[in-house]
C-alpha cells in the first residue's frame, strides 16, 4: 500500500498532539519529520511539546525546531487557549528525546531537494517555516505534491472577526503558501468548529485504555476547559488532525474549489482568507477548502488512530 | 397606537420595492418619505423606479432624490441582479409621479431638525445620503432613534469574498453610519440568504389577488431567474424587507449585540463588515446584528402586507 | 480688466486671514463668498475668526460656514500652531459681522450652479466643503475652472512623515477633489516651507501702516513664534496666501505637472500625496504641483495686497 | 589599524559594482563576503556579475548566492537602468570564479554566530538576505554591529512617488532590519542623487588607468546613458559606493537621527520609508538618515579607490 509521504510542521498545541499522534502510526502516511514553529506558544515550549508527545507516544520520528518568529509581522501567542507551556495538562516524563540540530526550515528544504517523490506539506500552527522555505530555496515547490492546512475561514476568525489564528499569526507567510502555485487544502475554522470534543467525546478515547488515548484524554480535559472559558463552548473543536484525518481519508471532508487569497495589506483585516466561496470574482482556485465535515467519522478515526497504539 | 416614524433611504432595486411595499400601509410605520441613493442602478433609474413603485400602490408618500455617487470611491451597479432599468420586470404605467424638489440629503437634515421625536432611518441601498447628512449636519445624530440596515455580513460577502453590495458599494459612509455613536440594527448577509422568495412563496402571494400582489409577483419573478443565473440558487434572497418586518415585529429576527468596524483602510478587504461575534476584542457593541430569522413568520408578514393594499 | 472669480474655502487660522486680506482688496480677484471648514481649529473658532478677520479689514464679502467634520475619519485640529482660538495674537472688536444663514456647502452647489463663469476653488484648509459639495451635486464640478489648493507635499509632511496637514485632516475629501477631473494647483509644503516670515518681513510690513499691517502683524508675531517652539525655525512658512498670489500673478509659482494621487487606503500613510514628479508611472497628469516659489516676489505681492487697504 | 568587518549584500547592478570595487581593497574594510540577491536583475544575473567583477578586480571574497525572490511580495528588477544583464556596459573574460556552495542566508547566520566581534552589514540592493537571516536565526540580530543600506527617501521615491526600488523590492524585508532593533545608517535618495556622476567625472576616473579605473568608466558609460534615457539626467546618481564610502570616512555624510518606518500595509504607498525628520510623531528614533552628502570628498574616495588596484 501507497503511503503518503508528509512533513508535519506544527506548534503544539493541544490539537497539534492529536494530530502527531494521528499520523504517527497510520498506515497510510509516511511521517518523515516533525517541524516546530512558534505559535500557539513560544519555539521554545512548542518544540519541548513536540518532543514530549513523540517520546510519550514512543514515535521514531526526528523533530526539528524551525522559526521562532514570523517572518514579517512582531510575535503573538495563544496562552489562554493552550496555558502557560503551550501543552498544559498531561504530566510527562523527563525528557530524554532530542532535536536534531538541523534548522527546521533547511530540514525542509533538503528533503524535498532530495527526495525523488512528491511530499504533501501539512501545516498545523502558522505557516512560518513552509514560507520561508519556499522563499530560501524555490525550487522545492514543484516538490510539493500539495499543501494541507488547518487554518483561515471563510466565514468569521477567531482572533479578529476578520481573522483565524494560524493565518493573523503569520499571514505574510501564509500568502507565500497561498501564492505558491502548490494545491491546497484549506481546512479552516468553518468545519474544524463542528469537532467539537465533548465530554463523551473524551469518556469514549478513554476506554481505549492505552497510552495514547490516556494523553489524548489528558489533553482534551485541559482544552475544553479553556475553550469553555475563553469561548463559552462545552466542547473544544479539535482543529488540527482533521488535516491528517483527511490524508488518510479524504471523505471525511466535503471540499469545494476557490479562490483564497490572504489580506496582507490590510490594518484591520490582516489575515483575513478571503474565499471566493460563490465565485463571484471569476478567478481561478486555487484552494480545495473544507466546507462540511463528517463528525461521526472523524471521531471513529480519532479511535482507530489511538488503537494503533499498544 | 404609536406608529414608528422612519425615512426610507433605498435603491431601487426589486427587494427595495418589497421593502416600499411593506413599510406603506403598515399600522406600525409612519413613513416620513423615501430618499432614493444610486446602488444596485444609477440614481436616474432609482429614482424613477421609487416613483413607479410608490405610484403603482397608489402610496402618498414623497420621494427624493438624493447622491448618486458614493461620498469617497468610485460610483458601482449591480445590474447582473436587477436588470438594466434596476427594476426589471414589471411593466409601468406612464409615470405622473414627481420627484419632490429638494435634495434628498438636505430634507433628511431638515426632517430630523424640525421633529420633535426621533426618527428611526432605515436604510436598504448604500449608506450614502446618511453618511452625508451626519457630516454636513452632525447634530441631526441625536435625533435618530436607530438606524436599521441592510448590509454586510458577519461571514462571507456577495460582491467579495469581505464585502456585501451596499457596503463595498460606499463603506467609508457606513463607516461614518457605523461610528456616529446611535444604535444600530445590521441585518446582513448572514440572515438574508434564509430569506429565499422560492416559486412557491411567490405562488402563495399571487393568491392575494390585488394590485400589491401583482406587483410583488412580477418583481420576484425576474428577480429569481437573475439570482438564479448569477448564484445557482432557486430562490432569490429577499433582503431589503426584513429592515421593515423588524420594525413592525422585532421577533422575526434574533439579533446579537457585537462591536461592527467597517474596513475602509484595505484594498482587498474594503467594505468588510468586521463584526466581533465572539466578543475577541473586549470592545464595546456599537450593533445589534442579525444571526437568525424566523422564515416562516416573514413570509406571513409580506402577506399581511400585501393584503393591506385594495 | 477681468477678475478671477473664486469662493475662498478656508479655516483661519493666521495664514488664512492672510490669503483673505491678500484676496479681499485684489483688482485681480472677484471674492464671492468665504466658506469656512474645520481644520485648524474647530468650525465654532474658524467661523469667528473668519468673521473676524473680514470685520476687521472692512470687507463685504458673505461668510458661510460649512462642515465641521471631515467626511470620514475623526476630526483632528492644529492647536499647537494657531492657538487655542485658532487666531491667537490679535484683539479683534467686538463682533457685529454674522454668518449667512445657508450652509457652505449649499452656497458652493448654489452659487456654482447659477453663475455662467467658471469659478475657481481656492481651498486652505481641509477640502471637506469641497468633496461634500462634489459628491452632494456633481453637476457643479464643470463649472469649477479650476482647483487651487494649499495642501500636500511631494517632499515629506508636516503631520507624519507622510502627510501635510490639509490633507490628512481629510484625505478622503481631497481623493474626491483630486479625482474630479477639474484642473488643480496644488501648492504644498514643498514650496510653501520656502515663505518663511522672517521677523525683518514683518517689521517690513508694519511700515505699511494701516489696518491690515496692524493685523498681518499682530497674526505673525503669534504664528512665529509658535511655529519656533514646535519646529525650531525663525519664521514661519506663510503657506495659505500663496494660493491667492498664485492667482493674482502666476508667475510666483514654478509649476510641473503631475499625476498626484492621495493614499486613503493606508493606516500609515493615510493622506500622502503621492506626486509623480518624474513621470515614473506614466499617468496622465492631473495637477500641476508648485516646485518652488519666487519668493522676493511674494512678500512684494503681501506688501502691495496690505496698501489697498486704507 | 581596525578594519570594520562586514559583509556586504548586494544585487549588481552598476552602482553595486562600484561599491564592490571601494570595498575591496581599502584598509579600513574587511571584507567578509559578498552575498547576492535577486534585485536589479534576477539572481542568475546578479550572481553572475558579481562574480565577474570580483574577477575583474582580482579580489580573494567569497561568493554566496542568496534569495532570488523578495521574502513576500513578486519579484521585480530594474531592468531599463542596469540593461539585460543587469550590468550591461563592460565586457567581461570568461568566468572561471564560483560561487561558495553555501546558501547566502546560512552563510550570514554561519559567520554572524561564529564571530566574536560584531559585524556590519551593508546592504545595497533589496534587504532579503538579511531580512531571512534575521527571521530564520534571531539571536544573529545582537551580533550585528549596524546595517548600513542604500534605500528609500524621506523625500520622493523612484519607483512610485512613494517608494525607492530597493525598498519597495522587498518592503516586508526592510520591516524586518528596520524593527531589528540594531543601530541603521539610512544612505536614501535624498543624498544619493545629488551624487551625479557626470562625464567629467568618468573622464577624471579615466586618468587613474588600472583595471579598475577601466571598469569603472565601462560602467558608467552604460549606467549615466540608461539614467538619462530613463530620468533625463546628464549624470546618473551612483547610489550603491556612498555605503561602503560612509564606512571608510562617516563624515563624507551628514546624518540625523530619526524614526524610520516602513509602510508595508499599504497598497499604495507600500515601501514608503517614512521617516520622521522633524520629530512630529515623538518616537524614539531608530536610524541615522543621511541628509547630505559631500559630493567632492566622495568622488576623491573613489578616485583613491580606484588607485588601490593595480
Amino acid at each position: 500500500m501507497d503511503r503518503t509521504k508528509i512533513i508535519l510542521d506544527c506548534d503544539p498545541g493541544h490539537d497539534d498532539a492529536v494530530a502527531i499522534m494521528l499520523a504517527g502510526k497510520s498506515p497510510k502516511i509516511d511521517l518523515l519529520g516533525i517541524t516546530v514553529v512558534a505559535g500557539n506558544q513560544t519555539l521554545d515550549n512548542t518544540q519541548r511539546n513536540a518532543l514530549n508527545v513523540v517520546q510519550c507516544l514512543g514515535l521514531d520520528v526526528p523533530v526539528y525546531a524551525g522559526c521562532g518568529q514570523p517572518m514579517i509581522r512582531e510575535k503573538m501567542t495563544a496562552g489562554d487557549i493552550h496555558g502557560k507551556t503551550g501543552l498544559d495538562g498531561p504530566v510527562f516524563e523527563p525528557l530524554t528525546r532530542k532535536l536534531e540540530p538541523e534548522h527546521g526550515v533547511n530540514f525542509i528544504i533538503r528533503t524535498l531537494m532530495e527526495s525523488n517523490d512528491p511530499i504533501t506539506m501539512v501545516t498545523t500552527g502558522p505557516m512560518t517555516n513552509l514560507g520561508m522555505a519556499i522563499r530560501m530555496e524555490p525550487r522545492i515547490v514543484e516538490k510539493i505534491q500539495r499543501i494541507v492546512l488547518m487554518g483561515g475561514a471563510y466565514t468569521n476568525g477567531n482572533v479578529t472577526p476578520a481573522a483565524e489564528f494560524n493565518i493573523i499569526a503569520d499571514a505574510d507567510a501564509a500568502y507565500v503558501c497561498f501564492t505558491s502555485g502548490r494545491p491546497i487544502t484549506m481546512v479552516g475554522l468553518d468545519v474544524t468548529r463542528k469537532a467539537l470534543c465533548y465530554p463523551s467525546i473524551v469518556e469514549r478515547m478513554d476506554k481505549v485504555g492505552n497510552k495514547a488515548s490516556k494523553l489524548f484524554v489528558d489533553l482534551m480535559k485541559h482544552f475544553c476547559k479553556s475553550q469553555k472559558e475563553v469561548f463559552g463552548w462545552e466542547g473544544g473543536p479539535l482543529h488540527d488532525p482533521i488535516t491528517v484525518a483527511y490524508l488518510i481519508d479524504p471523505t471525511v471532508l466535503t471540499t469545494k474549489p476557490m479562490h483564497a487569497e490572504i489580506d496582507i495589506r490590510s490594518t484591520q483585516s490582516y489575515g483575513r482568507t478571503n474565499c471566493d466561496y460563490f465565485g463571484y470574482q471569476k478567478k481561478e482556485p486555487n484552494a480545495d477548502v473544507a466546507i462540511d465535515i463528517d463528525v461521526e467519522k472523524f471521531w471513529n478515526m480519532i479511535e482507530e488512530g489511538l488503537r494503533l497504539y499498544s
